[in-house]
């Protein structure tokens, strides 16, 4: 059994369209200060490896912004709790420069020696919120190549193109090598 | 004995001239991630007794923004890392409001039944770095009364008016009363 540790049920979903024998794991493990998702979700899977006996995954996703020298990343959530989507759009305008990227890191164990991740890149820009706010900065993002933001492509076109599909099709080919 | 936990001996030195009886213990706790000081502090402070018994200090220093509605905050280690001073005076000065707040939040433990919060406020402005660039965001913070930067009113002018010396005042009244 493959556990993917997640409250978030649209990533469950996400993740159960990929590789539908993953079944949630709703435990609350803190999250480590640190800009390094690799990090971040190596200190979780130590602690559900502590926890319990299993094969974990966990996954980060966190938006790189060029005008602030790559913040938020992974500290995305304080972001968005304080300044919003609004707030996001806003700086990259008055800083002059609208370029970003959205980055997932999965990682995957079942033994503090067998970790592996799985990282999904893609680029974008970010615009003033367009669309509905369904889940966390899709309003705000443009993928490269499209016109439209991912809240206005709705979740079935992003999931097909997101750097969680990019990173989970790795994830899927490596557990598929390793059976 | 109180051990005061910190890696940061400008730190343990300010401590020190309030409290001389502390000594450093030089552990390196996990930071969990939160926009909450106190939740910080306490998980070290949980840590550190699980790790050996004694009474300990954690202390968190946190800069506020008006412009980013309170970031960053305990976040402050990653905005110097990335944008450093030149960026967050340069996001003040975009945004059109440079009015920030220092915030110093003293944790005290001698079991987990037993924790005490001490906090020391400053209000203050954001400019462009001024003085040497020896500790953090001194250079680019101007307390209210003041027209000089912590970094040119230097390391004693500052230590007698930094929130850290309010909070620690209070720890320092806290301890008195309950020898």
């Amino acid at each position: 059994m493959i556990y993917f540790i997640t409250g978030n049920k649209n990533k469950l979903a996400e993740v159960q369209t990929v590789l539908p024998e993953v079944e949630q794991l709703d435990i609350d493990l803190p999250e480590i200060q640190e800009l390094d998702a690799q990090k971040i979700i190596q200190a979780k899977l130590i602690e559900a490896l502590n926890h319990q006996q299993g094969e974990f995954i966990v996954e980060d996703t966190s938006l790189h912004l060029d005008c602030l020298n790559g913040l938020p990343g992974p500290l995305i959530k304080w972001f968005l709790q304080t300044i919003g989507n609004q707030g996001l759009a806003q700086l990259a305008e008055k800083l002059g420069n609208d370029k970003a990227e959205a980055v997932t890191m999965i990682g995957y164990a079942k033994s503090q020696n067998e970790m592996q991740f799985f990282e999904g890149r893609i680029k974008g820009r970010i615009v003033n919120p367009r669309g509905e706010t369904k889940f966390g900065w899709d309003p705000i993002f443009i993928p490269e190549g499209y016109d439209q933001t991912f809240a206005e492509l709705g979740v079935e076109k992003k999931n097909m193109i997101s750097m969680r599909r990019i990173a989970l099709n790795k994830l899927k080919e490596f557990l598929a090598a390793n059976k």
